[in-house]
């Protein structure tokens, strides 16, 4: 048994498309189309969209993806153009190690963050 | 704005009742319950059941529950009495570690683990 790659990763200051921060559709169909690229088979998914909070953009998302053993969440801040990401493949059968690094850089490729605090953790 | 607790945990060799490692209702049930109790919204939750494996014990889960920007993640592995979980609350408007710590310390009760691997991770 391998052990599995969770990365947790915040991008700061994304300049993107803004939509990523604000569309439920746009973020959606891309992170299921990078996740079933790699040739997983996803369980389910679930996304919400916020209000507009007290300032005038429009309101951040919430997603999340489930895949056998694993999942996918993702927390926009379009006010501060800011992305919590999280990215979790078991490797319970194959090293899915590899994968997960690299959904991350597509996932990051779209939002354009001009800084990242990104952490790599193993687990059973 | 706080930093954000992340805590990810593996639980090994759990002994706590059994059912949940492989029923639905009952993790979902009890895991719904502890972030209501600590006065979150709970935006959706997904839960799904595995069939059993090669061998002959019953599935594992998973399940995802969203939280304002925030989510909680569980997988089971019933046949290694292991456990992935996950809980990370915003902190943007209020400090949520004590509260981030206490579910984690509830969740772990469920399942009494032999042995526990838990990290933490601040995030913005």
């Amino acid at each position: 048994m391998h052990k599995s790659l969770h990365i947790l990763a915040d991008l700061y200051d994304c300049r993107g498309d803004e939509k990523y921060l604000t569309k439920v559709s746009r973020v959606k169909h891309k992170v299921l189309q990078m996740v079933k690229r790699a040739g997983f088979k996803i369980v389910a998914s679930r996304f919400h969209k916020f209000p507009p909070g007290s300032n005038v953009t429009d309101g951040g998302i919430t997603g999340v993806i489930v895949v056998s053993e694993s999942h996918l969440a993702i927390h926009t801040w379009p006010e501060k153009g800011f992305v919590n990401f999280d990215v979790f493949f078991c490797s319970y059968s194959r090293d899915n190690s590899e994968k997960t690094r690299k959904i991350f850089k597509e996932f990051s490729s779209l939002y354009k963050p001009q800084k990242v605090r990104r952490k790599e953790v193993w687990r059973d």
